[in-house]
């Protein structure tokens, strides 16, 4: 009898199919059977019109405890902080989907060769799906990544974490982190480990090599092409899932990647970057009331009004082309923008163009939104302006002081300059 | 005595500057003066470091009426209608920004080379910058394409629209004509007609070849690089707005453009695109009440409650990854949007990585998204999910006929598969 895990061969009027049998999704009909074919993707079956089941491979066995890990004194250490998401991802045989269930230690196992470029510590800090982190938990990652940090015997921090909301987390620990004696590195998956064209080894070794460079900078380590030829090593407010589910999703935007890093080693830089600072600095005050909002032509203009009841301190449009919003009208969303900044709240401008830089002076309209006091980002992503004004409204309430931050390159956020290559690459 | 418009040369202590004399913005000190300088930037220059000023030639005065277009009865007609925008802007004296002004007839004066490949009748149907335009103006729009496609001697519509919201508005026009018997080719300008590198010249022809084609969908037509060698024409459903200022801003996204088209008239087909049908059909029926709301780390669920409250009939979510939205705590955004969906409104998900397909069976979060109800937008972009809803709703408000027709592929918005090579081009 076929249990869940076998590998197995079903046998149908038309076709045979080889694949892991999968627990039956609540989802579907009690008369369909899922298998997880070689390629990685499930397929259901209707039970009528399989002749027969084998059982090619019994599921194995949970493996025993394993061995502790040896020390290497020549080679440097790093600490992977795990948090949750695919690259920490099993078969849920209960769902038939997949879940967070690694413990920090699992990575060892799952690619030894980490241990040829560094010592491996290991802490699982938080065990969430990325699209369900929180502010609150940035500030726990935070915490625990600056203890890491200030241990002497540590060259630097690898966080493993979900790909969907990666480039939120790298942003917001770019601003909580203003020194860095070591670097940062995030690190996610987008197929799992139990997917032949699973990702999650090489970025995993990338990541760990990265971590022992003597960068002072939060990045982000993901696959740079569809091959498993090499990472990049993104800057952590520069950076964007740019495709649901490509393993070379993660795209520096605005901006070349801070390096390639190969799985043998090598590391290619390829920018200028922020050396390392004598110690480290952490600032975990952030003020959570700040809204992220899309423009868009027939949207409601009221929607500021409830912001503005609700006590928001902040929003961060995300206008069209250069920075704009609608104009028309009298009850216009330019007019709630101009009554919400009178009431103190920030209201800064994006693009959803994503690429390119905002800019306040080239058209009228522009100019009348710039005259309401609305902030023009210059080229941050809106994701970054977004965790940004959480990170400035949690240091001042000011709009005047608000402003000069938002303006202020901080951490690699805004380039004076954009080179016509950092288009689309 | 120099006046705006005048090229003149400003000689200060350090440097001499040549270039337009501008007027002066309200926003800049009344020391300063403003001259666009060759490269078509605008820069400020305080006048106390100013030691002299020298007109090198005087503004323009406005020219006399122009003379009547000859008709060449060899050549097919292509109707201009002009909506405002970059590309029917010219300076504004008395802002020293660009303002909506030319009219359609202005086009030909532009560009005389358009009566190579077509006659040109024009008309001017909205005057807006495209951040303003609205639903109703869609509705507006489309009604005055109609008039010129039911027109014997017409081969094909062009319309000069702002690049901000282009493309919402060729997503729209492809909903609200099923039928075609003429293209439609939608074209703007990222740059105006006072810049040397301005792309309306270009862009202008390419879009009037296109209408001259025997193509039966609403595409728009943009520079495909940042020189001037050829335009891509893109499927109105596919195209996004992807760079606030570059003038190859315009990218097809999932989907290979239709063609190339070259300004000596030449076009290169590369993907199989709709033919003419017999007759043309319109359907400016939308529900109004769509809202298209971002998913972010920390957002608050209430803003679900404020939509039903303010009695929305559809919700597009610009959700993670693979259309992820948060799950975790007592008031989650997942069982807002159950209630939301139990109310009868129709809740759609699409991705904010913009490239790649949305997908609800590879996570047990997605899953349960779901069994809420919840219709998950295949590789649609965001924007063109929200217009499409818009249009799904004028037709009907049952759920499950809403999601028929929204998994249902229109009009080339949904891809059944995706070839590798669409990622970043």
């Amino acid at each position: 009898m076929a249990k869940p895990g076998d590998l197995v061969e079903v046998i149908t009027k038309n076709k045979t199919y080889k694949g892991i049998l999968m627990p039956k999704p609540e989802i579907l009909k009690s008369n369909t059977i899922v298998i997880k074919l070689n390629s990685g993707y499930n397929i259901g079956i209707d039970k009528k019109n399989i002749k027969k089941i084998k059982v090619i491979k019994k599921a194995k066995k949970k493996k025993a405890r394993r061995k502790k890990i040896k020390q290497n004194k020549k080679l440097p250490t790093v600490s992977i902080l795990s948090t949750g998401g695919t690259i920490s991802s099993k078969v849920d045989y209960t769902t038939g989907g997949t879940y967070a269930s690694l413990t920090a230690e699992d990575f060892v196992e799952l690619e030894p060769k980490i241990l040829k470029f560094a010592n491996i510590r290991a802490k699982q800090v938080l065990q969430i799906m990325s699209e369900d982190v929180n502010p609150d938990d940035w500030v726990k990652l935070a915490k625990e990544v600056y203890k890491e940090l200030n241990k002497k015997d540590v060259s630097g921090v690898v966080i493993t974490h979900g790909t969907d909301t990666l480039h939120y987390t790298a942003a917001m620990l770019s601003f909580m982190f203003p020194k860095l004696s070591k670097p940062i590195v995030l690190v996610g998956a987008q197929r799992s480990t139990d997917r032949g064209s699973s990702d999650t080894f090489m970025n995993l070794i990338c990541s760990v090599i990265a971590a022992t460079q003597r960068i002072g900078e939060v990045m982000v380590c993901m696959h740079a092409t569809p091959n498993d030829d090499f990472c990049y090593l993104h800057r952590g407010t520069k950076v964007r899932k740019m495709h649901t589910s490509r393993r070379d999703a993660f795209r520096s935007i605005n901006q070349f990647p801070i390096a390639k890093v190969f799985p043998d080693g090598r590391i290619e830089i390829l920018i200028d970057y922020k050396k390392l600072d004598g110690k480290n600095e952490l600032d975990t005050k952030i003020d959570k009331k700040v809204a992220l909002v899309y423009i868009y032509p027939g949207m409601n203009p009221k929607i500021i009004d409830y912001y503005i009841k609700q006590r928001y301190h902040g929003i961060i449009l995300m206008g069209t082309g250069l920075g704009h919003i609608p104009t028309t009208g009298k009850d216009s969303l330019i007019l709630k923008i101009r009554s919400a900044i009178k009431k103190g709240i920030a209201v800064c401008i994006t693009s959803q163009c994503l690429y390119g830089r905002t800019h306040e002076f080239v058209y009228s309209n522009l100019r009348k939104l710039e005259n309401t006091g609305a902030i023009f980002c210059e080229d941050m992503l809106p994701e970054v302006a977004y965790v940004k004004l959480m990170h400035v409204l949690g240091k001042t309430k000011k709009l005047d002081k608000v402003k000069e931050l938002m303006k202020k390159n901080m951490t690699g956020e805004i380039n004076p300059s954009l080179s016509p290559k950092v288009f689309l690459v």
